[in-house]
């Protein structure tokens, strides 16, 4: 019954309240997407923490990979990534076709332009997830019809 | 598998956020409360309509505190409230003896003047539940020793 409610209210009520000042340069914009990406970073952080208390050690990046896709989305979203890709070269494409954190908005392309401010908590989420499992990387979203996005996972090498 | 978890990480990080730059006179502090508090109103009220979208018709006051207590705090903080008193007179005093909100908090009373952060929240929260059933109300709480709070709800008749 509405599991998932109180968290993607929450997120909406941050959006609105961080971004509701920047009415709005493109850089005040930025500003408010580097705020909520890095919310999500610490989020992450704590999160994947929990999750992994219990867990057995990983194999491998893939199976880190994995278990962001699997355990750790349902967590958040209550749903699995639908797809992941590869090219085994350290880009990850993880797509989920039904968004939460997207699924109120229209699925038009009149709120298109929002969608950014609606997934840098994510992104900062995945990323801050990967860092505390020692994986550095640099997470970035797109949209082409909502409420479906890919988020992109470059790892960094160290 | 800590389904509370990014509510209550969420949550965190939002009053860090807001309460970060108050270093803080008690005026700031009190604006602080305050956006909480507001934020808390407008989560509570999305999270009613969702959730008693195909609920029979409440048949009185005591009928809604109810749902609050048990549907309600369950669908937020994954347990219901433990007591519900009320002097049926338009006062009710909702007993939580493990708040989520407040169990990451070490149970001493070296954090028990932050309490009121981690409450005001939820104290709007249930008032925008309330406001949006046609209940007006007031809602307060105390803590005495955490993780244990209670959260008085003064009815206003109309």
């Amino acid at each position: 019954m509405a599991h998932e409610a109180p968290f993607q209210l929450l997120h909406s009520e941050l959006i609105h309240y961080i971004c509701k000042s920047a009415d709005s340069t493109d850089s005040e914009n930025g500003r408010s997407v580097t705020k909520l990406e890095n919310m999500g970073f610490r989020v992450g952080q704590g999160l994947i923490e929990r999750l992994t208390k219990d867990t057995a050690r990983f194999k491998d990046e893939l199976d880190v990979m994995k278990f962001i896709c699997k355990d750790f989305w349902t967590c958040v979203f209550k749903k699995q990534i639908d797809n992941l890709r590869t090219n085994h070269q350290g880009i990850y494409v993880l797509q989920d076709n039904k968004f939460l954190l997207l699924c109120h908005l229209s699925a038009g392309k009149q709120y298109l332009e929002h969608a950014p401010k609606y997934l840098a908590f994510t992104c900062g989420l995945v990323r801050g997830a990967l860092s505390n499992m020692g994986v550095k990387s640099i997470v970035t979203a797109e949209v082409s019809v909502m409420p479906a996005c890919k988020f992109q996972v470059m790892i960094q090498k160290v």
